[in-house]
């Protein structure tokens, strides 16, 4: 493991410059990444990597980036500052002294709906309005341009309804539909908003956290703005042990993509890890301090009910969720449902009022070939299609987590059941992984079955690292888990038919096909990796051609 | 790139010992790996690596491995041995002196069918005969098995036809059909033969070679050893520049796996890497050169004809092939069909006489995703069918080579298309890679192309490493590519409901349920690196679980 002092990596990649595209409805500015090609017009490409990669801003991370959304929720004029709940010492895991991490320097009142309205952008979609979140995200997905791309289309969608130009009109019919999600907490000023949905660019996830084992505030901030300069979309904040609290505020003060956490994992460490002494009690305080910190969505293990553990008795691997084992400990221990499931109305007010976006977990999800698409994982998804339709009754957004290990053939089955059961919303994957026999290689393994499935509709992929079952990712892994989601999610844009997907395939089979190495490296995922391969030999006409 | 001395590769994998399963038919032994589990049977698998994992033999490169297959060609009655050609100067690209790599010290006199006879595997199936050949690969096939599987099977195979238990009637007609085929040149004594074909379990290929930087005959060798260690079932020589024979030599008589080469690469040295020079008589050479020494597959790419040539005009990515350019060049400036396509017969007779199978090559694959399933492409496959019915109809076993780059929504066209025009014959492919922006994680972006296409029903991968478009391979770079492989074949055996291909998931899952680390380290296709990465960091709960 790379144990050198961590810093903030900044600075472009190559041959490339941060543009920014205005909005024609609200004062926004859409960050693209321009890549500069020889002879050829530059060509932009979506930018997930925030102000990092911008030359023209200098970051600080005990300032924080600029909260350049600062202005649009109180815009709104339905939100109140407040006070706020109070930082305890069980927030931090009752670290003190030389192991509490700091403070974040800067402290706001955290805001929230006035009135029990709802503020969230489904609400607002419902509305009729367009969002300032729902022009940024268009023209994102539309990487600048303003006019259909003149390309002709092919592609299977799936029944995905893909525009030929997104319109900030057709997001906010998406939103309204449930279809799509722009997590986007009102406490989370910083963010530069990304839609989630079937019918627009695949995402991909990336997970980071510290644990037991002690790590500074920067390290956790590095590594978030190390999986964005590759390409995450969004980035799971997985901590554990000590210091939670303060880690948190230094990510999402640093953070311009959505933060998701498992508030689950932070109410266990306040109980310390017994499982059975978790409460609604405890978990809804834990609710409220994330969603006051702009937590932007929430991973809620609501599926996993009491009559459903029974079914994964024969399993060859049982429960491996985390959330969900811990869920079905207190389930069977308490012999009743859990309190996700009985207070998930209170759970969709408080997400309301700070328009935390669902991520309904799949605590039943297999975790081997052996375990897919078994009673117990189908049983969940139906409810969580159930619990879809109480959010969306209280205007929450909503997002619904799957597997995990599927072989090849049984893929398909997990998308159509989705839609059927959760009526549209957007589809987050783990994976799959389509065979158990490759540990060291489960970034591979699970890049086939997140190509597939997204392909098939996945809105959302979530990253697998080379270390995953075996360890910890270092810095080098989680970079390759992002490029290898990256392309797998790029390749099912492509089979999608996503209009201007192949704009940079062919960018770049045109530098090869001239051998314009330069532009080559330039227009790939990894400039690095692709310039230090050709530099260690010599390049051969034979091994160059394919 | 590693440099140090390069020593041939030997000793079991951990956990694991050789064991060998007797014919019934004949007096053969079959090889198989059995890697030892707690409180569990030991688990047999398929096991490609020949003698270097058995501690029982000793192997020395300048003596070669026992003719163990020496026997059954002769038993057979139809061969003859002769003197063979000489091996000339050209042969070696007229290295000389210290530049020479030695003869291989053991010569022996190349036999090949007496009287015009065909000693095809194809010719003995259609005549009834189970050869020990088709014995051999059926226990293979069935990793020791004589029992179908008791697990209830399912998987979605598309029309493939896959037994429960391989018997070698079935691998007979399977061969008889054209359906499957057995690269082995009966001047390949040291074989262990391998069956290829859509109701079989999917093969992998890997490629080698010596280029015009110097390398060893040892080098090579270990090469070799190297890939078939890690799960290569068959091995292409690519060799370029100099002592092509010479060390031609040295890989066959060390291969326990069949080894392909295209044969227009060494014509091409002969006529000093001049394309217009190329004649049929330099070419023929050239076969009869290989057929004795004992290659078990040609790439043959005699599909490219003159007229499809225009079609590649308006290609991102023109002819990638190198064979497919090399010919399309010759076409050009002679304007005529090419010698391989006038002369098919001619070759079809070699091939009947030595038993060389076909690999008839894809000269005008797409190089991009912007020319995939292109005019081109598919009417050179079309060409490909009606060479595969001539080939059969001079009892030659024959296998096509498919594409390239292909993006997801594509890749089952083109199997549909191969089984159409190809009326079963075995489909070879390289990837497809389904997406063009990754390069340095190609082996990733074809890996799920292959899986896919693997589970369509193409018979062999070949595979991609993460040098592709970038340099040569290095010794890292070779496994990453064979493990990336083997893992896709895999999860396509796994979704086409190959019975028992689940055995070795569900052994592993276990052990990672149960914390048994050891087992889960010697049952995945990387030991090694699966024990590295988990001893590189303290295993935490949280992310074991998937």
């Amino acid at each position: 493991m790379n144990t050198k002092t961590p810093k903030i990596t900044t600075g472009p990649l190559p041959a490339s410059r941060k543009i920014h595209i205005p909005g024609q409805i609200h004062d926004i500015r859409v960050p693209l990444r321009e890549i500069a090609v020889t002879g050829e017009a530059p060509l932009a490409v979506y930018d997930s990597s925030g102000p990092y990669t911008d030359p023209a801003v200098t970051t600080d991370i005990a300032e924080g980036l600029a909260p350049q959304r600062g202005g649009w929720q109180i815009a709104r004029g339905d939100v109140e500052a407040y006070e706020g709940r109070s930082v305890t010492a069980a927030d931090n895991g009752f670290a003190e002294g030389a192991r509490l991490t700091p403070e974040f320097p800067v402290r706001r009142r955290p805001l929230r709906a006035a009135g029990g309205r709802a503020v969230t952008q489904i609400a607002y979609a419902r509305a009729g309005i367009v969002t300032p979140e729902m022009e940024f995200v268009a023209i994102r997905e539309n990487h600048g341009r303003t006019e259909a791309w003149c390309a002709a289309r092919d592609g299977e969608a799936f029944g995905a309804d893909i525009p030929d130009l997104v319109t900030p009109e057709f997001v906010r019919a998406e939103i309204a539909a449930g279809r799509a999600i722009i997590p986007a907490n009102i406490n989370h000023r910083e963010l530069e908003p990304v839609v989630i949905g079937r019918n627009f660019l695949v995402k991909i996830n990336a997970n980071i956290g510290n644990s037991a084992v002690t790590s500074s505030m920067e390290e956790e901030v590095e590594k978030m703005v190390w999986a964005i300069r590759w390409g995450a979309d969004t980035v799971m904040d997985l901590s554990t042990g000590r210091n939670i609290h303060n880690i948190r505020d230094w990510i999402l003060r640093n953070a311009p993509v959505p933060i998701g956490t498992v508030p689950l994992y932070q109410a266990l460490e306040k109980v310390n890890g017994v499982a059975e002494d978790l409460s609604w009690e405890v978990f809804r305080d834990t609710l409220i301090e994330q969603a006051e910190q702009g937590v932007d969505y929430f991973t809620i293990h609501a599926g996993v009910r009491l009559h459903m553990i029974p079914m994964t008795a024969d399993r060859v691997t049982g429960i491996v969720s985390r959330g969900g084992s811990i869920m079905a400990k207190w389930c069977l221990h308490h012999h009743r449902e859990s309190f996700l499931y009985e207070h998930f109305e209170e759970i969709c007010d408080i997400c309301r009022a700070y328009d935390v976006s669902f991520s309904l977990g799949d605590g039943l999800r297999p975790g081997s070939i052996a375990d897919a698409n078994d009673a117990a994982q189908f049983a969940e998804l139906e409810t969580l299609g159930e619990l879809t339709q109480i959010a969306w009754a209280r205007d929450c957004q909503v997002m619904i987590e799957g597997p995990g290990h599927v072989p090849m053939h049984k893929i398909k089955a997990n998308m159509d059941k989705q839609l059927e059961h959760c009526q549209g919303a957007p589809f987050y994957t783990l994976g799959p992984l389509t065979t158990d026999i490759a540990p060291g290689y489960d970034h591979i393994t699970s890049a086939i079955g997140a190509a597939m499935i997204g392909w098939f509709g996945t809105a959302m992929l979530c990253y697998v690292t080379p270390k995953e079952h075996l360890g910890l990712p270092d810095r080098d892994d989680v970079k390759t888990g992002v490029i290898t989601y990256k392309l797998a999610a790029h390749a099912a844009d492509l089979a999608k038919g996503h209009p201007g997907a192949r704009a940079r395939d062919d960018a770049l089979s045109r530098a090869r096909f001239e051998f314009r190495w330069q532009d080559q490296f330039n227009l790939s995922l990894d400039p690095e990796t692709a310039t230090a391969m050709h530099d260690e030999t010599l390049p051969k006409e034979a091994h160059k051609v394919a």
